[in-house]
């Protein structure tokens, strides 16, 4: 595995070392099965927030870090197209982890808030994305449905519920350590060093910045939902409108059809009248006339009356 | 920031002052990232109550406040629509913190149940305008299903479902309090600053004031419930009547297919007998009213049999 | 407001008395906040029993009342169509005060046992109406979909929902009290006021009696769900039914169409043949019969070829 | 009431037994409250335990009983359908009861054991039937949707969900008494009475017999919950079935109208040569034929556009 | 039952051994009901992983398995499609059995984690498995919609709920140890054996290795959820996509219908004057052309109006 390590002052030890899994777990303390929560070969691998006696791992949306007391190491997620939020995320870590003394959180909490802002601030930016390509699709539809955007409609779909599954399994991971006072007052990695860990009661600093960081993410999350319920009603009404789009079309199919049927039974009186038998009218002066008129009258009365039973079935939906 | 600072007195002590969010920090003994909860240029933060040791955080509805033991700061939310809202509530809280003597609530709740009578009665007025507007348009689409009605559906749909978020959203914040004793206790910012600090289980002023208004924010609560469920249903069952009706459409289609077949059926026989070919009847005395009236039968079997046909397609619908 | 008033034999004190709402406050000890509880004049506030130091407060379906170690008030609501199970509940609130000694139970859970035998046997009697009225609506709407009985079917819908809310929000509210031990251990008035309060973990009586009248609200809150699930059933099998018929009708219309298409190009050879121009065969003695028997045999044969088309597509659906 | 009494040795004492209710309750120390849970005159009543001081009363599926440390009341429910189950249950109870010395489990738990059994058999054998029928309708709906067979659809889905609801409120009522060590250690009934009640936390016999039948309860409740789920399914995919259906039904109508429409044409074209006015082509050898070819080709062509046009809008659907 | 037994070095004992319920009951002190819960026969058993004196009873997935603290029993299922992935886990069992020395984990839970390698990466290849069918039925989905997909689509949705109900059973299984601290102790059968039992709060060892496979777990489910939801998704989109094609279908029809119409109502015009009446322009030179054209026209107006008319229902939805 590739990974980048920070020591105690925040200088970068090695970039993009090569370690082997055995090495790293001998070496920190951890065991092969933590280790595999936050291999980087997975594709969607669960969030995680580990507490071990010795180390903190994290699989936080696009960072798999481990955290000691006096290093941090940063492993490499190949593949990543967040390389521009990887490198504003290194440069913050060594900020604050070099930035030990005006500040009072230990070590760890200093790498851990780092980790989260990036989370949090990349979350963030994909919700805005999300939010504006959606927005755009949605009120697109409202205006005219195509079957090139209920296309894009079903990617947005399943890009957002992915991306809506991922802020849930960011905040659970969260949710998980803070619900724990024993994993709490363990993630104080400085002080166990120390000799003095904490009591599994006293984790106040700890809780706020794990609560302060759930509230963006559950803000986040909230944002992904109201999204998600927007592009239902969409669908939900798009369904109805195209559902009284049909009734419509169909209403006026009706009326052609009355129109049709109408001429079609003038036709037929015609060309009764055309057939090559005698009718004793060849020659009468009027016959033409009176015919003329009586089979524009059979067009018409038919034409109205079934426009009027076509008017009753409709009424209530025009 | 821009904020409104109330002393002990309920005087106004600076109006729309602006402060730097750094000093706000120093000054009240919070963390940034608390303040950032009530961050008033994000559009729409999750609704918060956070008890810190010498202030009490509120971010609920259009209400971003710090409340001290002896001060409250109002911040200004630029661009919100309630400014009348507003004004009721800076005078209604003066009035409050002004009324020591009579009351036996210490300061900070005074100023905390301002805050939620005025959170409180927006959220009403809200749901109240919420409920006149989709009554009123989904007894119009019993009526008539019109598209300009589907679209408002629509509107409305996306606005309760965020309204909903929202008062949610204020109710958990509510309830995230009540479900922590130390927390609650914690807010008896008065007897904290005399050197009494009020036991984790003894906080009963502090559980009825929460609990009466999480009451009324759960009325409001089932109200927009209620509402959303109503639209629901208005949904489906317009669908179903849209889908009875086209059937109904259909139906009479169909019946007008059948009598263009029939009259179609006609015209080929008289078209056939008009043709410029020797058919041995051209002088028959008789032929043309024997062949119309043959060509009429027709007519009216092929009708007869296909409406019969129709109507046992048809019996269960209508 | 006005209100009943039950002394401790049972006897009423004041009928319809109006009193001010700070009166009563005073009188009886508790807040404005709790007040607002069960204030009449909310259309639908949400059940709740509260335990105050000395006084229950109780708003369960039509009843709101106060009960004391030693005086019952109930409230009136106005415009309740209850009068019938207002009066029966009276007459049977009066029965268990008067009926102190034969009974183990203190004055107040008399008073409370009344309540929820007239709530539970109201929530009862409605659920019983509803059923009946959706039963006959669902086997009426298999029979025979009709647009009138949708529209009723909104109605119950709207109804069996706001009823079911109504049901969830008093089984809520008697969950409530129950999970909290403090609040059983203080219902028990008399014995507080007789100087000996109840101990926490002592509310065997108490927690019997409210368990009982929860079973029983809950087997009303089972009846109203499976009805709303049998009116979904329905409508999404009558949609279901209404898509197979429609099926059915566009068959059926297929075929007329495919008739018609015939007979039209029947008709096309026919009066291509009844042009003014020549066609050399008007003196034939066979054409007529020939060119009849051809046109009827294209008729015959272009029917019999759409119509296998047509059977292949509709096999599967009848 | 009519029931049936076992005594100590598993000997029926009194066979339908006609008892009062308030003699029971006298009898065996219980409150009419607790009586009404079981009686067996409610419908549809909800699944429940109840451990009271002396007795264990048990609602059940169709068994309602009383056991206590030396009787077991089997009360009869009348109209009850599972006559057979019912005396295979009383075969079964009266050989566990009678089997007090070579099994370790006290009276009142050999009691519950065969009622469990009796329970959990019929819950199964049902849910086996339930699966036979609603397999057969799935697989018979894949190959032809018929509205008869939807009618049964919507039979067994209420049925199901009946079903469903029944094996949930079973597993609640146990899950219920499994949740309360203070429940489960008063049901050692024989313990009790010989003086040396149990201990709240010492009840291990009893939590595994409820847990094993818990989950064969379970184990019903998740194939009920398969079955409806693949009812939702098939409904949805049936829909859409339906909808490809009409869609291709709908190609082939606007195919036939295509024909229509062009035969029409040349009709049109024909009948206009056929007019009793002068087209000075009367006499034209070769008119017949010009017309005649050049009238088909109308036809053919507009057949030939109309048909690509419709294969464009047709062909991501076939 | 046919079972494999290994001995505490990891050789096997027996092969398919046939052994009695009541022997197996005996020997392992477990009791019949428990061991029902991994009888081989029932075909859905829920997950289950049962706790009990002497032995540790698992049922997951494909696995049913008796740990002792010195010997493992492997149940035969028979007609299991498993018979790959069962000679995988029988190698890999024992190769962990035997690896006493070098392993700090006793006998029984190197049992449980060879175990526990063998369900997760079986559920791992069913769910791979799964994904590729879907993904690639979806994809063809988006592209045409056809029958047969139709029904691969509803046998899928069948499965995949079948594999997540039976993922989420697996999960539940492993909750349930995990919440209970006794249950997590007594499962150190060899510390139990040797004496020393397990104090109910010292269990670390254990709960590291179920919840690192629960979380390999989760991650299955959560893929699976994933494969649903999209399956849902495209669900939906399929059917808004037919109600357009629907829509663009119906919308050609009717432009096809007022074709019919137009050239219907000229075809009257025309026959009327092929009658075999008087019209008195028998002889005119130029009434040929002259009611041609006007015939013509009439059509043409007929087909423009109604074609505005179309246009102005469609606009939207084009």
């Amino acid at each position: 595995m590739r990974c980048t390590e920070f020591d105690d002052k925040g200088n970068v030890k090695t970039t993009a070392g090569e370690f082997l899994k055995s090495e790293l777990c001998i070496q920190h303390g951890i065991l092969p099965r933590d280790l595999r929560t936050i291999d980087t070969h997975h594709v969607n691998p669960k969030s995680a927030i580990l507490v071990r006696s010795e180390a903190i791992l994290v699989n936080l949306a696009h960072i798999r870090a481990l955290i000691k007391s006096d290093l941090v190491v940063i492993f490499d997620t190949f593949g990543s197209t967040n390389s521009y939020n990887q490198s504003i995320f290194i440069y913050d870590l060594q900020e604050r982890l070099r930035s030990g003394n005006r500040d009072s959180l230990p070590y760890e909490f200093r790498a851990l808030e780092a980790i989260f802002i990036s989370v949090v601030s990349s979350l963030q930016s994909e919700v805005t994305v999300l939010e504006n390509m959606v927005t755009k699709l949605l009120s697109d539809l409202e205006d005219s449905i195509q079957q090139e955007k209920l296309k894009d409609m079903l990617q947005y779909t399943k890009k957002l519920s992915e991306f809506y599954q991922g802020v849930v399994s960011t905040r659970d991971a969260i949710n998980e350590v803070l619900d724990q006072d024993e994993d709490l007052a363990a993630m104080y990695l400085t002080a166990k060093k120390a000799g003095s860990p904490r009591d599994p009661s006293d984790h106040e600093e700890i809780e706020l910045l794990l609560e302060a960081y759930l509230k963006q993410t559950e803000e986040v999350e909230n944002k992904a939902a109201t999204l998600i319920s927007h592009m239902k009603s969409t669908e939900e009404i798009v369904q109805i409108m195209l559902d009284t789009n049909r009734n419509a079309l169909l209403l006026f199919e009706l009326k052609l059809t009355v129109a049709t049927m109408s001429v079609g039974t003038g036709a037929l009186i015609a060309s009764m009248l055309g057939m090559n038998l005698r009718n004793y009218m060849e020659n009468d002066p009027f016959a033409f006339g009176i015919v003329s008129a009586a089979t524009l009258c059979t067009v018409g009365l038919t034409l109205a009356g079934a426009l009027r039973k076509v008017k009753v079935l409709s009424k209530p939906y025009c």
